[in-house]
């Protein structure tokens, strides 16, 4: 189906939506479609495993996953599925995510799970590079992805130039 | 049937063994019978998934569980029973285990993972703390927990005296 | 007496109540009669001690101890008594509870701390855990944790469902 | 070309190999083409950003960089290409690699790095990561990934089978 | 020319000028020219390298770079000029600047950046710095150095005299 | 009584002796009387109540602890006596005594412990800072300490004489 | 003279002051003469220098420092005096005070300071530690501390009694 | 004179001398005249005071200054000169260097210090730092520095041919 949903996002809760909506925007922009699920690794176990098990035969090829605390969700689906998995840390803790970083990403050996930054520059990034991993058998795609690239370059310069004229 | 594993002392890797048979140690020095398991949240999910779903009917009364790196083993038993679960940071990373430490205590509101110190010392107080857990409804137990109180007090003692007669 | 409390919840500072109401909260949802209790470590340390060694024949189950800083209540608690002490690390210096964290958390072996998350989210789940620490022997508040728990998927259901229909 | 790399895996120092090398191990044992490249985002910039910028033109489809210390050479491979950039943190320096893993996954906005734990299992784990990356379009490879994943939990299934036979 | 920027001060971001700015006021103080430059070692590598691999031959004698997150532009300018290159950490993530700090400071052998402190503080002391260095070869500005450093102290005994006199 | 120990060096666990006998050869240099006694804050909590409440009265002027993990020995001793109490955490875990320097530094408002740096020149300095308390009541002794403090700078001169001529 | 000060507070900055002040409001309350003196390690480090040398002669029995960042004071004063020297880190950077905890406690062996905790909390207790190491002379105010603790523990029982009469 | 030392290295202590002789056998390799001194921020303070004082007119240039623990000597000697001073954090404690490092870079404002990578790697990028900014005002030597950075270069090109020819 034309809108079958790529890319499966994935949150504990619905408090971490805005911070998550980013790796949406993104995948939007370059017309991946995708979907938004509040699904818990600790709360809604059973949903989250079944999610994970059945991505790959629904379609999904790319799984994010963000949370907060001691984040496990990026590596429950981990353990669940081989499509990649891309695991954003949030900053919901006292330990200012400091604490999902490290949960997220000193996955031990075999399982790997793709760690972004903190937060919400962490989720635009899980969303681009979710683009980038369907572009990699998506010319097209992918020359978006490099018309994307030069459109960050031209706001430096555009930046850069308004800082030249004052 | 008198030798049930009343806790059941869980790792995901046989290297995680020397630190927690340091449990399964204190464990029978109370007399309480228990089993130690490898099983991985990320490697083994279903199973680890079952053992935790059926802990509490098999007769557990608290799970421990031992992990390293991103140590999500301890919540993932944690999200399939409501057994007391009691997690062990173990040091097998380049981060001497602060990882595990945060991705073991810094659990979300609604799971709790009783959380121990870093390694050996960690493991034999979890053994400790489910002898006291268990003693809660066992007043023989809760006395033997005394004796041994008394008894890591009278070691202190004789420390004391032979550094007193030096 | 029907009204002895089973869980003692103790502060060192009547500035950590808003934190450790949270555990009283949870626990007057299940039904389990508690106490808070101000007392310090370090201000009042013959108070603390002798609530400590008299928490058992005075009925308490399960002792919750939370603070900031260099965090000792639980220990001391822990130190005197052979129940189940559960420590919740409170976020109020400028360490944002890291400090708290590991006084609370690293215990040397033979005195355990069963330590949470810091912070609201960590008294929620002191209460949580003190619930079913009791219920190793009370099959009925058993019951009442799977229903909690169950309640608490189906929170997260529901959060799904509404963002599902946006 | 059959042979062309897939992966490109580059590393700043020679000392990196032992470590890097795990991630062509992976490749190897799922017959994904790769090289090993010793190029420096600090003393060979030039060549570094050649490759980066070349790479996609060559038959590059991931690169896999490993870097110690402020671990910058993911970032500025990422920074010429929009390939999918896996960086392995590594653990050279007095800080035990969390210089490293925080100069690698701390990426901002618009240029993602798919972060892996410090180390060995780091740099197998990209290996990995880059394989389910190729198998999103080939699903040959994406079974050979799933039949891993069952030898993984066939092996912790075999060492509790040893630890229960004790 | 008389007006030839000597120091090159580089951000990747416009949300860093007002930090960056200090480092420019300091040098103005100093009637040492300057320019401000926005260019971003991850979004304008091109750019960013060929301004470090002309900013000798352009007259530039010093550069200061100012990053926050995975700070790699420091590190970017230094691998392309053998000119002294300085790095000012930004606290623009959830770290605080702890990453910043530690992507600019720990360089591997060969490839110097002479860090200062995250923030303000930092950016104003790369002003002072940068003018230090120029100074070994101006007598000159090296009395302004001493004269500067001189009214430090008289800031101090003015604020000790207020002080004193409440 | 002229061999009354003036300083009580206390210790939780025989295996922090190496480090805390520095403390007491420090004294003996200064021909302080010191104590040397094991006394566990968590295991023997009554004798280290006790030795703190009669400090002062048994002559004590000044008292040292030493602890590793989370460190509550100085702590406790400091609850219980306002006599001048030092703390030397000790690196025996895992995180290589950060856990014991907050657990013993970051006291809350009212009760201070004088925290020295982690390991045995921490323990030196404790030794030197209990001398120097002693000393501004007792002019001989201070003169020892400012002789000490030429020694040291001495050694340096003598070290730096070495390096000169080789 | 009676007023000389017996106690000197030093601190780099006239930002300081706010934290600061809490010493000498505790010292004030024990009736112990001071000063408050602004004087920076680095910008006046002659005026530092000649305080520190010349403090045992001027009639200084303690000196407090207070700073933040890279907190250089305490070292200093301590460097030149062998009066007893407490160090106060002052929470004022990016990195919330750590970096002047460990600027602070860390001294190399020969040169202790004694170290309080970050902020406000530590100043109050720098205050506190001051007046006990005057008190080991003073049998009177050795006495005013003893009633100083009994009046924290009853604001601590009556903060209990108010919370048990809700 | 010809042999006037350009460089001053200074260590506080004897056991730092082999991290810091890295410092100096890069200027060697330049051809700038150095000189290695054992002085102490806090047990020489006059001789380390006078040394900064003096080095100007003594014909130094830049400074380089070697501390572990609580590392203020580079700190110190920047209080006394407006010389560049370059500090290099050594791994000499329980805490890695990571207390060296925020001791050395976090200055505050108006006393910067260059602050280079923790140990031997950071010795060597002082020493090349010092000969870049000796270089601002030496075209040869600018030369040099660029060949020197060649032959770095050459050497990761050599290693990636054998590597190549595996």
């Amino acid at each position: 189906m034309a809108n079958t949903p790529q890319v499966g996002i994935l949150m504990g809760s619905e408090s971490d939506l805005p911070v998550m909506q980013e790796a949406g925007n993104i995948l939007a922009e370059f017309g991946i479609p995708y979907e938004l699920i509040i699904s818990s690794a600790h709360r809604t176990p059973v949903e989250t495993h079944d999610y994970a098990v059945n991505a790959a035969k629904n379609g999904r090829k790319v799984l994010i996953a963000g949370a907060g605390h001691a984040a496990h969700l990026a590596g429950v689906l981990a353990a669940n599925t081989t499509l990649p998995v891309i695991g954003v840390p949030i900053d919901s803790s006292a330990l200012k995510g400091l604490d999902a970083l490290l949960a997220t990403v000193q996955m031990p050996g075999g399982i790997p799970v793709a760690t972004m930054a903190i937060g919400k520059s962490g989720a635009r990034n899980a969303g681009l590079f979710a683009a980038s991993i369907i572009a990699t058998a998506n010319p097209e795609l992918q020359e978006k992805l490099n018309q994307y690239r030069a459109s960050l370059a031209e706001k430096v310069r555009a930046a850069n130039a308004r800082l030249q004229a004052k």
